[in-house]
């Protein structure tokens, strides 16, 4: 038996964060991979994807900053639209600084990301103070946190000797850390959860260097679990079924991955 | 004539964004490398500082994103500030996204980054799209980009390759990227300003892993241009006194490194 046999319900067992439990029991149940990049500039346009797309998503990706017209109403009609179509909802935030800053930038500010984004990310570069200060604020709101090991931009320079320590950096937090941002599996542990960003039907780029990686290779090939989609839902004509197809793609590969196991 | 024996002044003449240049210059102006690192949650605490301590300063940094009462009037306050006490506002932001995610990240959103502060800062590690998505909404602004080299804080995972490949970057982005956080000078080039945070009289760290260096270690021993103080200024019984006494250690150490050439 191997890692990509198992179902994401069998792999929650392995997880000792709570909410990664939560993560990969409501993908099976809910029968989705399929994490939504809603990278919109105002708050209605925001709540009217959520809606409508929520159905089909196990993750509502946010940029919370963008948004034109923030106000704390917007996160707490998440929430209730999270509750409502089962979806967990992560902040792509990208933390970046020094332990004593995020614990700051995570905790308060306008955004207050702790008090409603189940998940968020960070960057392993500032060393594992940047886990401590996110632990601190996270950990007691049962929050989980994602770290970042390969994105998906062209020239980046997470090289394997970066990606490595990253993941030893995780095992450090088994409670906190569920998983990563990644474009491959990094590791034969079960518990661990892959997402993987810029994913869309046709490969290629845009003018600012990002390039695409098709649902199939994700998540059969590099055995990653979930797929963020972004601007090859929202900038369809009709953003509801390309959605739905989508989800099929992510799991079709999926089954054909625990198939093949 | 070594780059360690010119004036700030001097170099002012070699960059090709005219915010260093701005920058340089008042540094020599005013007599000081000081830049305070603003680190409160209060609009009020915040512009207190800015009033208090701006004559002080060539730089205020800020985390606009950890202020609890932030409104557009404090951004407004704080650019009048810099205006009446000559000093710039850097926006320690850290950006670590992809081009097209920071481009809005910059821009917009509540805090309209751009609109306000003269320097921000972005991470290397996602490649220079990141730099193409900053350079399109700053540079016609007029703005400055910094990019982080070395952190302060313990196991950070900049190794030497990573550094260079940084400054490889920036050297793409001449009218645009000034210079680098960082603890060491990198070039010999006469045009990079080099900021060096976690600086405090007594070396020495925190329970979050930063670690400190002093004034006269960072500009004198290792060749930086810029000490950002923050909980050695704002966590002292007298700020003002503490922050003159800052300000001149740093200036001292750059005659010093003047002298010594």
């Amino acid at each position: 038996m191997t890692v990509s046999s198992l179902s994401y319900q069998d792999r929650a067992d392995y997880c000792q964060a709570p909410i990664a439990k939560q993560l990969l029991q409501l993908m099976d149940e809910k029968k989705t991979n399929l994490a939504l990049s809603a990278d919109v500039t105002s708050a209605q346009q925001l709540i009217a994807y959520a809606e409508q797309l929520g159905p089909e998503i196990c993750l509502l990706k946010t940029h919370i900053d963008i948004i034109e017209d923030f106000t704390a109403g917007l996160t707490q009609t998440l929430r209730r639209l999270a509750e409502k179509h089962h979806f967990l909802i992560f902040e792509d935030r990208k933390f970046a600084d020094i332990g004593n800053t995020v614990k700051h930038q995570y905790e308060g500010g306008l955004y207050r990301i702790a008090d409603w984004a189940d998940l968020t990310n960070a960057h392993s570069l500032p060393g594992p103070g940047i886990i401590h200060g996110l632990y601190e604020v996270g950990r007691k709101k049962n929050r989980g946190l994602l770290l970042l090991a390969e994105m998906s931009s062209a020239g980046h320079l997470m090289d394997s000797a970066y990606i490595q320590k990253t993941l030893a950096m995780a095992e450090q937090f088994p409670d906190f850390v569920i998983g990563f941002i990644t474009q491959h599996a990094l590791s034969t542990h079960p518990h661990w959860i892959y997402l993987t960003p810029g994913v869309k039907r046709d490969a290629g780029g845009d003018s600012l260097l990002q390039q695409y990686v098709t649902p199939e290779k994700a998540i059969y090939e590099q055995g990653t679990d979930i797929i963020i989609v972004g601007r090859g839902i929202l900038a369809a004509k009709d953003p509801l079924t390309e959605a739905k197809s989508y989800r099929q793609q992510g799991w079709d590969a999926y089954l054909k991955r625990r198939k093949a196991g």
